[in-house]
């Protein structure tokens, strides 16, 4: 079954691709170096992280303009749905002897009028002290650092975790010769993903920053915009960021 | 370690999936789609079928363009290193009931000046009247239309062997997919692929195709060149089919 714009779209890519080919004179063996480099990440894991590094968050922008809904941003890689659900008052799940500066997350979720959403599910993961994901990386106990829990009558929700770190992407594998080879580092900004859904809206999924944290304006993934900052205080109790989401009214086919 | 012109081709790669992603609107779904695609491919053994049978002949048109040697072609994902090396006269490893036409193969390596290259090897490989190879399908003896052979004095050299028969690409997996949404088929024309190599001279890799044959004009992997055509001649023992090659010198690096 044809459908008229994937023709248009591919077509075009292959045309595009060709005259890349034909302008930077792309021999077949600086081809096959880059066909080898895409099929060794897939081999080697990484899935589509090669793509994903340069693409993703331009292509996660050109679906969410024009909403007025919050700016949306990447999911990444290491979302894993059905985490658990908490019970008041919110904390993240953690180790008894969890790493990092305390940090309250706080907000409120509205619709475009400004009304409260209460009940809205808001679903968190975010990397321990050391940069690491729990059942990602070995070693951390399931589910720690991710949660789910619901918003007040008033829209609003508080949590207590830690504050995530900046961190490197893979660098050992094909993803890392192209970053090299380019001279790139392999740093995130320090980072909360977090997605809210609640009846009757579109699910957000966003991934929020810390305003004056490191590599914000050379972030590895090309991610940051201006719309997903915290706002952030600090006092004796460790750091407290804010962040109030907008959510659509979720479209009939939706 | 950085090279300027990786640099400057992986950037302007980057810069130019940017622009097509905004010029069409990619959203994340879109996105995601593709590079699930890609992804399954190689999950699927297609390694890079999906980008070789829309970029691999236009790279290779690049590596050989402005040579005075004979024009190359893609080598394809079907060669094997190592054929047996034929006495004379030469005659393609086949079995005993080898379904199709049979079919001469002679021509006459020539350096630049025109002058013979004798004891340059020639590598042929081909599929069967099924469109299948040795190696690669099942049920077939190891070898089977595959074989090296060396020219004369003279430079010339004369094989039999079997006409082969267009034939179908994999179209069951995701390249599949790629190529339903466009509403192509999945032939190749009719072909011959091998690799000629002499001392002190370059490497050629070479495809040829049988003039007037179906789907030359809409070749699956776009690879078809009028450099590519064999001179062709039929009579009461079968296909004659003939084709000199060019040999440039080998550079001093290579």
């Amino acid at each position: 079954m044809q459908d008229n714009r994937v023709v248009q779209v591919v077509e075009d890519l292959e045309q595009t691709l060709l005259q890349f080919i034909r302008k930077h004179r792309i021999s077949h063996a600086d081809y096959r170096l880059a066909t080898d480099l895409i099929v060794e990440s897939v081999k080697q894991g990484e899935e589509s992280l090669l793509f994903d590094i340069f693409f993703e968050a331009e292509a996660t922008d050109v679906g969410s303009a024009g909403s007025q809904a919050s700016q949306a941003a990447i999911e990444g890689p290491f979302y894993i749905p059905g985490a658990p659900l908490l019970e008041k008052p919110y904390v993240m799940p953690q180790r008894e002897d969890e790493a990092g500066e305390p940090m309250t997350f706080s907000g409120v979720v509205s619709d475009l009028h400004g009304n409260a959403v209460s009940g809205a599910v808001i679903d968190v993961w975010h990397a321990d002290a050391a940069g690491l994901y729990s059942q990602i990386h070995p070693n951390i106990p399931e589910w720690n650092l991710r949660a789910r829990f619901v918003t007040e009558a008033d829209g609003s929700f508080t949590v207590e975790t830690i504050l995530p770190p900046p961190y490197e992407i893979p660098k050992d594998g094909p993803t890392g010769i192209v970053l090299n080879a380019l001279g790139r580092h392999f740093f995130r900004p320090a980072h909360v993903h977090l997605k809210v859904s609640a009846d009757g809206f579109e699910d957000l999924t966003s991934q929020l920053y810390f305003p004056g944290g490191e590599f914000l304006d050379n972030d590895v993934a090309n991610a940051v915009r201006d719309g997903l900052m915290f706002d952030i205080e600090e006092d004796e109790d460790g750091v407290h960021a804010k962040y109030d989401f907008t959510l659509t009214t979720a479209s009939p086919s939706s």
